[in-house]
This record gives C-alpha cells, sequence and structure tokens, in this order.
C-alpha cells in the first residue's frame, strides 16, 4: 500500500503546467504499488496516475523503466503509458522527488485466479519476453542469485525468530543454489514481479501489466518460474498443476521453452521461491513491532521453496 | 488515510449488479477520509466514490448521514451524493460492512488557505445551516461538552506524556467550559467537521463539501468555532485576523449572528479546540510505538486554546 508523500494543490498544478493534459479538477492518493506514491488525476482531458518515486526505486533505474515500457507498448503489449511533458521528457521533479504521468489503464487484479487466467498470464509473459528481444538498454538483476547472500547476511541471524531453524534452510539452500544456479540459459527482459496484483483483466480478458520497477535483464525461464510460484499455488499452499500447466501451455504457444530451460525449472522454482523468501523475511524484521502496516508473510514462500525441493521434476510443474 | 478493508474483483461486481451504473472496468483503493476504506471506481457509466464503513462509524447513523447530504444537495449545495441502487436504497453490504456508492465530485482541497477560501468557507457553511434547517431526523453531537469528560477520563492521566501539565491545563479548562458553556444558542444541522480537506475547490471556486460523518444537531455557532480554528490559524499557530474576519463575513453574509452567539463566540472556540484537544489526544496515544501511520498532533490544538484563552472577545477573532 503507498501514497508515503502528499503532494499540495499548488505544487502539482505547477507541475502540470509542463504537460499538455488540460488544467487539474481533482486528485486523489490511490493504494497501488508499494514502492512509490501514485495518485489518481482528473484534467479536463482525462483521467491520469501520477507516480512519485521513493527512495527504495533508484532513480538512475527509471529511464530503463520507462523506455522499456514505451517499447513493449510499440510492440503491442498493453501498460500504462508515460505521457511525455511539453519538453519531450518522461520524467519530471516533484516534491523533491523524480515523478512520471501515465495514461490510466482499466482493468482490475484477480484475487483468485483459476486457470484460464493462468493461462492468459503464460500468453502474456512470452510475448513480453518476445518484444523486449530487441530493447537495447541494460539493467542487472540485483535480487538473483548474487544477490541473496547480502539478504540472506542481513536477516538470516534473526530468521528463526519468524520460524525455528529457518535460517539453516535458507543457508543450505542458498548454497545448494549458488553451486547449481544454471547460468546459461537465454537472457533478455524479464518482469521480475510478475504477481496477480501487477495483471489486470477486463472480464476473463488480459487487459493490461502494471508495474515494471523490478524489470531487468536475466534468464527468461527465471521469469516462468516467478510465475508459477505467484500464480499456481492455492492458499492452503499446496501446488495446483491444472494451472501450472495452463501457465506454461500459454506461454509455450508464444515462446517454446529449449530442453535446457526446461531442465532448469525446478532450480528456477527454488531459487524464485528463495527471491521472494528473503526480500520479505527482510521487510518482516525491519517493521517495528505493533505497525499498522502489516508486510507479506516470508513463510508464503517458505512453504513455496518446500514443495520444489521435495525432488520434483519439470513434468511436476506441468510441462507436457 | 484510509482502505483499511481490501475487496475482491468478485464481490465488487457482485455487489454492482445491484446497481444501475454499468459494468465495473477498475477500481483503486484511494487515501480519503479516515474513519472508512474508500475506493474510486470507474465503470462504463463514469467514475464513482465506494464507502465502506469501519467500525469507527455507527451503522445506525448511517441514514442520518445518506439523508443529510441528500436533502442538502436538494437546497443546491453541492456533496457527492448516494447513488441508490435498483431497489432504492442508498445503503447496501459489502464484506460484511455497510457500503455505498457515491458520484464523483470534482476539486482538491487546499492545503494553504487564504483569506479569500475562507470567505468561501464561511458561506458554505452558512448555506449549509440554512439548507439544513427544515431537516427532520436528528443526531446527537457525542463529541460537544457532554462527550468530553469521557475522553479526559480515558487519555488524560497519560497527558502529561505529551506534554508536562497538559492533564492539569485540559482538567480547568474542562470544568471551565462545563459550567459556562452555552445552551442556548439557534441550533440545527452542523458539519462538525468542516477542515480544509473537506472543501473542495476549483479555482477559486468552492466546488463542494465531503465527508459528513460527524454532522448532528447543536449549535450553529460551535460549527463556526470550529472552522474559525480549523481555517483562521497560520502554520506557527498564529490567529490570522484577515482570514477570521473573511470566514465571518463570508458566514454573516448568508446568515447573521445573532448577539448572544457573537457574545459566546471565545467560549466556543475553546470548545472546540478542547474537543479536538481531546480527540486526537486520544488516537495518539493509542497509536503504538513505532507505527508507520502518525496520527495528527495534539498539541496544534493545545496551541490553539492558548489563544483562545488569553482574554479575547469576539471582535478578536474578526467580528466587525
Amino acid at each position: 500500500m503507498a501514497v508515503y508523500t502528499d503532494v499540495s494543490d499548488d505544487e502539482l498544478q505547477r507541475f502540470l503546467a509542463g504537460y499538455n493534459i488540460g488544467s487539474l479538477l481533482a486528485y486523489k492518493g490511490i493504494a497501488e504499488g508499494v514502492e512509490n506514491s501514485n495518485f489518481l488525476l482528473h484534467t479536463t482531458e482525462g483521467f491520469f496516475i501520477l507516480t512519485l518515486y521513493e527512495k527504495r526505486v533508484a532513480a538512475g533505474d527509471l529511464p530503463f523503466f520507462l523506455n522499456l515500457i514505451e517499447h513493449l507498448a510499440a510492440r503491442g503489449l498493453t501498460c500504462p503509458q508515460p505521457v511525455r511533458g511539453r519538453g519531450g521528457e518522461a520524467l519530471g521533479c516533484l516534491v523533491n522527488r523524480p515523478a512520471a504521468i501515465f495514461t490510466f489503464l482499466d482493468g482490475m487484479w484477480i484475487r483468485r485466479p483459476n486457470a484460464a487466467h493462468c493461462a492468459a498470464v503464460g500468453d502474456a509473459l512470452a510475448k513480453l519476453h518476445l518484444a523486449g528481444a530487441d530493447f537495447t538498454m541494460t539493467r542487472r538483476n540485483g535480487l538473483s542469485v548474487e544477490g541473496w547472500r547480502a539478504l540472506f547476511d542481513a536477516a538470516g541471524g534473526r530468521a528463526d525468530k519468524v520460524q525455528k531453524g529457518l535460517s539453516a534452510t535458507i543457508g543450505s539452500e542458498l548454497a545448494l543454489l549458488e553451486r547449481d544456479w544454471p547460468r546459461d540459459l537465454p537472457q533478455g527482459v524479464i518482469h521480475a514481479d510478475l504477481f496477480p496484483d501487477n495483471v489486470f483483466f477486463l472480464g476473463d480478458q488480459l487487459s493490461g501489466l502494471i508495474d515494471f520497477y523490478f524489470a531487468c535483464i536475466d534468464a527468461l525461464a527465471y521469469d516462468v518460474a516467478i510465475c508459477l510460484n505467484a500464480w499456481c499455488f492455492e492458499p492452503d499452499h499446496s501446488y495446483n498443476i491444472t494451472k501450472g500447466r495452463a501457465l506454461l501451455r500459454g506461454y509455450m504457444r508464444a515462446r517454446k521453452l529449449n530442453a535446457r530451460e526446461i531442465e532448469a525449472l525446478p532450480t528456477l522454482c527454488r531459487g524464485a521461491a528463495l527471491r521472494f523468501l528473503l526480500t520479505r523475511l527482510v521487510d518482516w524484521l525491519e517493521v517495528p513491532p505493533g505497525a499498522l502496516v502489516k508486510p507479506k508473510d516470508p513463510l508464503e514462500y517458505y512453504r513455496k521453496l518446500r514443495f520444489h525441493q521435495a525432488g520434483v521434476s519439470a513434468r511436476d510443474y506441468g510441462i507436457d
């Protein structure tokens, strides 16, 4: 949940004078994204989203994100588009923060996705990977295998406060993944955070993708593994192979996974589970006791990791 | 800041089936109001606000609030209007909470009001009081003088944690107001919370009032005192008589204050300051240490109280 920074009517009107989107009629802070402050704007030209980038997003990465979503849209993907200012710039400054205005994208995220939703996500993910193939900017994934040990060093010592034995489990998993991580898989632009709340649907149709602020260059199949974790487990932490098969088939119709990617899938799923277990653990341990905003449960990803550790093969995820 | 309750796409679509406002295209939690969860809805018919009433608003009071804003709108006041369902009801149930849909009201609240804004607020407040004259429902003000001792009992013992001597100051002020409170002033519908964030402007024009969830029947001049406190002090806690005069003149053009109301103004301002000092103190002391959501500073109202205690007369507020 967001809106960390308030914007005054004066400041906002001055900021909007740099854009060609009419005059301001209303604006409201909205609960969207967890890293930034977001506002819905109503102007005489319509509705827009204003994003203020808070400190968790590195300002130097913003041109990568903004150029990427324009690149993807030019290749047919639907995602909110930055509105360029009168001078042509996509990025401005408001309340001492980098700020950008985006088109308003209709659609809702699905709280309880079914297999058809999973198929649509697989399809959209593959199309994102294909559309990113000729994107020339680069951003390394700070939250892939090379980044995990630093997270473990920061939080591992207190992991047993969350669950007894958790620190040892993470430590041995991390050592194993550092040794076995597949480093020769097809690379390209990945979304890296395509959770249900970042995928909008209108009825049964996927209407667009949002929140590209973890996007980077990494193994494409790692993005598939992130989605299997995010979309294909049930609330009771069981893996739903029907949803997994739907997601993988949806993906493979647009982009075939090669044999090495398929073989690596269990390891990639373990890594994807460990990545979210670690970042959630850090967030969990950083929150002061009694805080009103509750971080996401790291143990959800511990349970997913347990599933992947149990000697599964690519077939167990639903690869035909 | 709000959004306490999440609503799933499924639940919301089922709820909207009871209304004649088209089909849902998007919805987002918005940071508006502090007592309820609010969502912006986009449907094929336009934009609306959905409010879920959380436990701080008594369900039994909702018909008073909803009928009142319809009553006021019928008499020319602009405020968001409840959209009635297919069966004619303004109030429904969503996620086990009372819920209502409202029209979307353009406008922005003014972070740094000037005298012209204060004049417009005075005018709108008087028109609200006149428009409420023939409203037949009733709701007593639980946060007027009869309600303050209970708040003091709840929080007074810990008030010195916020500032040394605060408990004694509040105790003696409360005793004085219980003795001297004017009980024979003209009564009627008051907003009781007309702070800057509840008044929208478009350019220099007041475009509407929101958030009637403290509205009740009480002394009309007490509402004026609440507004003087909320609109006419500077950030350095000094009283700005130019703003006060503008607000009072704006009010008096539409509704004259009588001699007893004018005479009572300093006492009413003291009471209005004590009321917000007490409720903010309770909120302040209830928040767990380290919480991410910071309540409003009670001492702002202590400083306003100090101004009113210093032997001021109605002329010092800007009464001509």
